[in-house]
């Protein structure tokens, strides 16, 4: 590849919280370049927030309809290479459709779409075309995230029994969305967010990364699902049972009113030799248990680099003792995405720690577990399954 | 109070473990003096556990019924004043009564009896006797746990929505119980355990800390029960969803297969100004958590002690930075129902501190949960409700 | 400001280790464009490195002579802003006044130069051309760095008594220079890195630190320096007992032999009322600790984010518990170098948060440093001031 | 041994603070009663304190001349085995020195004495007699600070390199002296702490833990001692470079006014090949770090035994996840010279970790120490050698 990748960018406009970090996810490594953008769909905001970007003016756009439909005119070395999408939930679907259809490939903030069939449209729409499509579940982005991965499916902990996955938020402890929070306001409405609110928002992300890491698939849920600020029309709390496809068995807790916890998720996992214990908090670190022996602490680019997974490797980009976070996080993402594409516009393969990033497949399991897990909610049966 | 107390112990024999705590955490702070035993069944193994306890010949007796005849027709100034009952589960109920019965008091390991029906009658013939019946629920004597409690009742972080209680080992990872470890064989033996591994071991505990902490009941659990290591006859692993009175929910997660933890048990309550969070690993601690302001670290014996809690107070032994553990929490337990009886004996009143330990109602309680929560593992019915 | 700042690199070809660095954090917050380089003095690996870094052929230079010159005589909308300089120390001083001369802003990877002269001639090209130089002291650009500083300055902890700096690192523990470690090579050769090694690499952070968060120059100093590892050429350990301008006493303590350390730059300060204790593993956490109450945990873009010193949230990119490390605080600096100069350009006044970046001050302190601990190593007298 | 060994205590009435801790630490085990006592210089102190502690009257002295020559005087199975000192630092040598004439043995409370001279007529005597003299640095009697010191004994970590051990306190952060405060009072008044205030309180401390867990000897020292509380009469803080017999180097750092820190002692050591922490805020911990492979944690108890030195387990009470504490490590000390004297008395040979617990060469150094760091404090020189 002798260029960057270019980027047009959907939502994201001046005052939106997310779209600030897909950019800086996407600039971190120098393999990508914001070439346009769709930010608001207020045109002043689209405007000025194209201005603050060093956006060209011809390439500031009032609609994604707009972006996409001029960027595909344009010859193929100027035109945008892939569209990047960052509006509320509800306002994932059409762009990535209309972006696909253009011949753009796709990135989408989480979760892929406002419904499971919605998800699978954009599964099959990606299958016709041959186009790629990136989700940002972010926390599989982490070196240590991976390192944990590799190690459970290198059997170095024997057959996994239990996962355990937590995701403490405190934001939502009031009912903020009362009080002019923007965040909180689409984030607990059913028509932005969708059927869930905590599940929908953090729950995927807990359950992405137990199904990540663990390489098992959840087969069965038992969902205590509250709105414990009253007057709340979404869930904002959830507590959920697990089984796993190989008979493990597991607890996804979640919560947005966890007064004083911050972004909290951790993952534990046990099989029968061991376990393991990552906290985002220390994200480069990786606590690994042993039945037999001391535990260890495994850190990210760590000075005996060769016993790390090469996925973990690959995701790090500084020596021990200088700490990623969230954004190196995000960023790789980002990055792995754009040497995929990169790879096949050179035509060349891609590594297999390069097509690590999640996907279109993901985004279908993560529709499915708020459909399940609102289901089980509601159930008095104990179990529900998880299908899709 | 011009002397020590003296206390005959039932069981706790050369090689068992619970007993050598029961001894350490009474000899602590010099107000109870071990005077006789009825150390094992087999009679071999109690003559050498009383010598090796310095006990004289005639005060080392062979069974339970032996000490509590013999001590009863002792003079006042010489016989025991209580008897501590550290047997396996099935053999609690019948020394603890006919200690009763005969005018003494009666400390016991934790569950109080083998079932619920056992526990009922206890009660019952304490509130007959007027003695004094303590149950050694070891966590909620440690002081950051009591200044927990205290917090809580003191309203201090708003109406309780929240708590994660778990309790992670790793010992039975393995079919331990048929590779000679005697612990693990009558702890996973229904017929020395009862209808409860895991959940009536630790899951107790567990749910005793929850409702010690938050001062609220549980009443409903949706539990998730299972022997996860193959060819166990009890359960060594499960999950519960709860419902506490005041609409809170919860999680009690408790393990014996989670290889690589100790003995790891924790708890965390969140309310709506904040929450807190205690780890038995590092016990001293007690982080509290706030929606609006950084969150704090209270510390143990901490220099600042005018505003812990006088029940944190009252059971700290040391200046803050001079870590107290579980054998002085274990200890609390007992020089709190030691001052306690002493007061009786004098005739004075006990503070409200002193009367903070375990007792009859904390036993019945435990015995329900394991009923309850062995019948909610069975059901497939989501809630089931915790009654006594 | 209607466009990125245009950046010039001078090293940092494919194989450097901080170039890189350097390039992820000034891409970050896409306020910066990389447009030349003379990335090597080795003809061949420039111009690889040229193409891995999608620099045009024309603007890839074989040295920073012909980089400065050429990019001198483009026009002013095309030509490079400022030059960033990322080889070893002893190259740093030639193209830093070169660049200066010809009318370019500068940031140099610290130390500034090779010897103090050099330091005090750059400080008199900056006075006399007005131009910007910045000092990548990377520690001073975490937010809970500038916390801790605004706390201490705001006289939170009443007169500051003591502080503890200590920087142990273990990668140099064995013979490394030997075995074809490049990094290890140049950086332990008295003739590229300069008189010394452990205190002139890390020892000027720790002092930097130590001087930014207390707002204190230190006066004198007492070092023992010493070459643990047989063979080595330049020291790569030192203890110094240090004595602050206000009477407060300090130990500064680095290491490259503390084997099995990472990177752990680490930092307490005590004043009469308490302390603070900051931790590069963790960096978004500030441990402040009082006499007479609890301890607080600061978090970096914490929810009660008014309490938090501008100087904090100004260098924040995310809300709390979205962890940002090492890249993060390198790129605070580029952005607040690039927000400075564009102030400048725009003819506006930079905020007082923007102009907190580390200048030829900071590099003369550090060359100052060096020269002084050095020779107080050498002595046979406690005390060595420590002037310019 | 068939009973308990007989303690008499000198000093330790009812309002002081290391005489209950030392009643704790030697109740704790069932080895030892307390029989006797001249707990106060203050006669009605002395005769309440007596009755708290179910003191027999005959035997509640009222000093401790009248204790010694007394209990001399009684029949051997009634008469104490042994004296315990716990006042204050002036008034160790002459009870210790009565004692030891007398045929007790002696524990002494550090340190030994209040002047060398002194500690090196104890040594005399102890040899003459052939009693057994014990010195309670409590933080020996930790089992993982053993655990670390059996490693660095067996090279594990290779020839040691540097050794860096901390001890912050803030309580002396005001002149407490001045407002009542009798611990301060007499710790900060030279003619009854000695001549050191910090150094000789916790300094002390601080070195034993350094050459205990090396098994080096300080050879010279560097000293920047302080009283940085106006007013005060003696040292309340220094940090002192040392040197180490096999050329390690090192860093001892004491404080009583690190305002916000309770009683942080902590060691870290470091070899060619890897490196130890202790903290005693976690005490069960050990992370052993290593050049070529993750950290380890090290935890007492473990359930990795074998693996654990016999020095450590043999110190354990619990099984992991149990945490002791501070009571322990002093129960240890009390242990151990409990079994040590219960052997001798037997004629049996106690093993080397009964052996294994400070003395009278210990009582030395310390001596030596406190001499030789005020004699540093006082020097122009750089260097002071440590000899006794």
């Amino acid at each position: 590849m002798n260029r960057k990748l270019r980027m047009g960018m959907v939502g994201g406009g001046k005052d939106a919280f997310i779209g600030a970090i897909h950019r800086i996810a996407a600039n971190m490594d120098g393999l990508i370049e914001l070439c346009c953008g769709a930010l608001s769909i207020n045109p002043e905001v689209a405007v000025e927030s194209g201005k603050m970007l060093f956006l060209p003016e011809d390439r500031t756009y009032l609609n994604y309809e707009e972006m996409i439909k001029k960027e595909a005119a344009l010859p193929a070395d100027k035109r945008m290479d892939f569209v990047t999408i960052v509006t509320p939930n509800f306002a994932h679907f059409a762009p990535a459709m209309m972006a696909l259809d253009n011949g753009f490939h796709v990135v989408i903030e989480k979760p892929i779409a406002f419904t499971l069939d919605e998800a699978l449209q954009l599964k099959q729409k990606v299958a016709e075309t041959g186009l790629t499509l990136c989700l940002t579940h972010t926390y599989s982005g982490y070196p240590m995230v991976k390192q944990a991965k590799a190690m459970v499916a290198a059997n170095t902990f024997g057959k996994i029994r239990k996962v355990w996955v937590e995701y403490p938020q405190g934001w939502l402890s009031k009912l903020s969305e009362r009080e002019g929070n923007a965040q909180a306001a689409w984030r607990t409405d059913p028509k932005k967010s969708g059927k869930s609110g905590c599940m929908g928002d953090i729950g995927t992300h807990a359950a992405h990364l137990a199904e990540y890491v663990t390489g098992l698939k959840i087969t069965h849920m038992c969902a205590d699902l509250n709105a414990l600020v009253e007057g709340r029309a979404l869930d904002d709390d959830g507590n959920v049972l697990l089984k796993l496809e190989n008979g493990a068995t597991g607890v996804l807790m979640a919560s947005q009113v966890a007064a004083g916890e911050e972004n909290g998720i951790r993952i534990r996992v046990y099989g029968e030799k061991g376990g393991l214990e990552w906290y985002q908090h220390e994200p480069n670190t990786l606590l690994v248990k042993w039945l037999d022996a001391p535990a260890q602490i495994l850190r990210a680019g760590g000075n005996y680099g060769d016993r790390l997974s090469s996925f973990a490797t690959h995701n790090c980009r500084t020596p021990g003792g200088h700490p990623e976070g969230y954004l190196e996080a995000f960023g790789n993402i980002y990055r792995n995405f754009a040497l995929t594409l990169s790879a096949k516009i050179d035509g060349t393969e891609p590594t297999k720690e390069m097509l690590d990033f999640p996907g279109v497949e993901d985004g279908i399991r993560g529709m499915a577990f708020i459909d399940n897990v609102v289901l089980s909610g509601q159930s008095t049966e104990k179990w529900t399954p998880h299908t899709v």
